[in-house]
């Protein structure tokens, strides 16, 4: 069957200055699991020329377009001109529009400035889409007949919910009717992507007409499987197929399934068991706490614990033994173990989770390189271990791969 | 004078997938601080005919055109191909990268795949910019006499040292010759994008030639501005005009120039004055301590701290009143400024840095929202104070502008 198609246009000349571009991967990930195929992504500063040129490329290789920026009130807010323009539209201004900005307004400020008066403009024939959460309204344009170009406001906080609640339902109506998308995505930790890759080749080779992603990051790999189907039974046949298929290839490194990341599904694992989890942090220097904190909710099974950076506060926070460490080193497997002992002593937690390692670039020897890396986990109960990682790259990738591992040593802990 | 113009194709069906993209701001910056306008960028997938295309389409409005990624070994890398086909010439063989790439693999492998051989193929009358952290070198295609087209493996850790050390000098050769290109780059925090902006108006009005960006996140602003001279000894007049008028209106909240960030300029500081430094961190849970972390050389002033995400562990570990946090509650002045204390003691640092709050989503009340967070710094010697805080928008958000205030909190307590 045939795969609809998207193509994305990011408006903003910040966007060729140093801004990162988030929402293109957002997008992609969302358009891919309602069954469309996402042919092209481009950026284009704030030029009408530019963006009405941009439309037109999209327009020609996909068949939704979704354009995100350039609906705010100032002079360099160019969008709506330029859809005009590209499609041969004229702009309309809405007076009933201009009083719902106004109100909205109103609640903020003192008085609205006349060059917001821009924002209720919208091109000839377009849906207007509310937007609770900014002045600008989004608009949805149908081109050609059967194609159709929607313009949302490029703020994150704007930007996705109204993708989610206005525009992704009406591409799916328009241009997915009869698609019934089945998708399997898992999350792996503890494996490189190389292995990942080759265990999942079989699966690849058995489903010709699916799509595939493998894509690795701070040592954590995931995999995305999507086919169309034309009916929802045989979508859901082929989504528990492709995940029966997926996970006797490399479940043994699943940690979740969809969007769970480890530090959700270790928190998910220690919630059911009732468990509480304390850090002992040195060369990752917070990062475990960081991610762990980031799941709401966290409080429940996190307790905090301990950034263990100099050797002092291993030792008076951590109780590790000041002779061990003049012994063994601060990366050692035996100070590893301390402070992971330590960490859920201090904070009377049922695991204790440490990482001492060298991120470099400087500090490392020939014994104990850049990159040497021990994690441990004490408890649950009487159990406890430790392992010893070797990582290559620079500091920040040290890092993010170290907390990684550490997590994921905390995760088969915790399993029961 | 003719600002030379650059457009970037990224070339890989993971950027189309869930893969964000982060050579573009990567390269923007560099490229404009070399003198370049970035003109657009696209992403296309593996794909031959939508390489092409793409590579045609950035010709076109660019003089120079930088290709990231499609260079490996298989056979979805196809960005050889592609440009061989945009650009009319043939791929050829080359015997000698043929072999150095068989040496570089011999090295880490057995055998090296047949497949490989891909990688030795070269567009007709390129150079071939060698690649010494990977197996795919860089090709330098000069197109219609004066344009070119420079293709670069996609990592980052190969991408990025080629780009600077090989790319970006040929670039300014051949295309922006004569151009000396005067840019200054200021880093604040402290203070709102809206109030940074509207302070940098008139800076903006007097300089008509040059271009300027601002860029807000986690609580930071960033303020580019760049002229292109025809003359090194005017460039520099211009960089320190532009660096003596930038600092006028927004000094008082600068951190750092050019790339510095909010956690290396206080590290310059906690460094140039001998002082140390501790944290004790509720709703951000680590992330200060892994800003400050991500510095090279941070173990020289930063000595750890506490993650007090339990009550009990503020009690137990920061020496924080148990009756303290009854009567006032976690989110306090009093027990920011509590904490902020007990990390310094613990520490036995010369300066102590706590952040306190509620992030979110949950856990709010009418008294003490979701967002409100209080920061608190201990020293140096007898001096301390606690900053409130109000910060809207999701969990993420209120935690990285939590240690975005927390941070600069304890730079101005470390002045001089």
């Amino acid at each position: 069957m045939r795969v609809p198609k998207a193509a994305l246009v990011c408006v903003g000349s910040e966007l060729l200055a140093g801004q990162v571009n988030t929402h293109q991967a957002w997008l992609s990930v969302r358009l891919r699991r309602a069954g469309f195929e996402v042919t092209g992504e481009e950026s284009v500063p704030d030029d009408v020329t530019a963006i009405a040129a941009a439309l037109r490329r999209a327009l020609a290789r996909a068949d939704a377009v979704i354009v995100g920026g350039g609906l705010g009130p100032t002079f360099d807010d160019l969008t709506r001109e330029a859809a005009a323009d590209a499609f041969g539209r004229a702009l309309v201004f809405r007076p009933g529009l201009w009083r719902t900005i106004r109100r909205r307004y109103a609640r903020y400020h003192a008085a609205v400035p006349e060059e917001n008066k821009r924002q209720a403009l919208v091109v000839s024939g377009a849906e207007v889409l509310p937007n609770p959460h900014g002045s600008a309204p989004g608009q949805r344009i149908r081109v050609r007949g059967r194609r159709s170009v929607c313009l949302l406001p490029g703020p994150a906080t704007e930007f996705y919910p109204m993708f989610e609640r206005l525009v992704l339902p009406r591409l799916v109506r328009d241009h997915a009717r009869g698609v019934r998308p089945a998708a399997f995505s898992v999350r792996l930790s503890g494996v490189p992507e190389s292995v990942a890759d080759e265990r999942l080749d079989p699966v690849r080779a058995r489903w010709p007409r699916a799509r595939f992603t493998i894509l690795a990051s701070g040592g954590e790999v995931s995999f995305h499987a999507a086919q169309n189907e034309t009916s929802a039974a045989a979508a859901r046949r082929t989504a528990a197929r492709l995940r029966r298929e997926i996970l006797a290839a490399v479940g043994e490194f699943a940690h979740g399934e969809g969007d769970e990341t480890l530090e959700a599904a270790l928190g998910r694992r220690l919630r059911a068991r009732g468990l509480t989890l304390a850090v002992a942090e040195s060369c990752t220097g917070g990062l475990i706490g960081a991610r762990l904190t980031s799941v709401p909710g966290a409080s429940e099974y996190f307790r905090g614990g301990t950034i263990a950076y100099a050797n002092a506060v291993k030792v008076r926070a951590l109780g590790v033994p000041r002779a061990l460490l003049a012994r063994r080193g601060a990366v050692s497997p035996e100070v590893a173990a301390a402070m992971a002992r330590g960490a859920r002593r201090a904070a009377g937690a049922s695991v204790g989770l440490a990482v001492t390692g060298i991120a470099g670039p400087g500090g490392g020897t020939k014994a104990k390189p850049v990159g040497l890396v021990y994690a441990a986990v004490s408890g649950p109960g009487r159990r406890g271990c430790v392992r010893r990682l070797r990582i290559h790259g620079p500091r920040e990738a040290v890092r993010s791969r170290a907390a990684t591992a550490a997590l994921r040593l905390a995760f088969d802990a915790a399993a029961s």
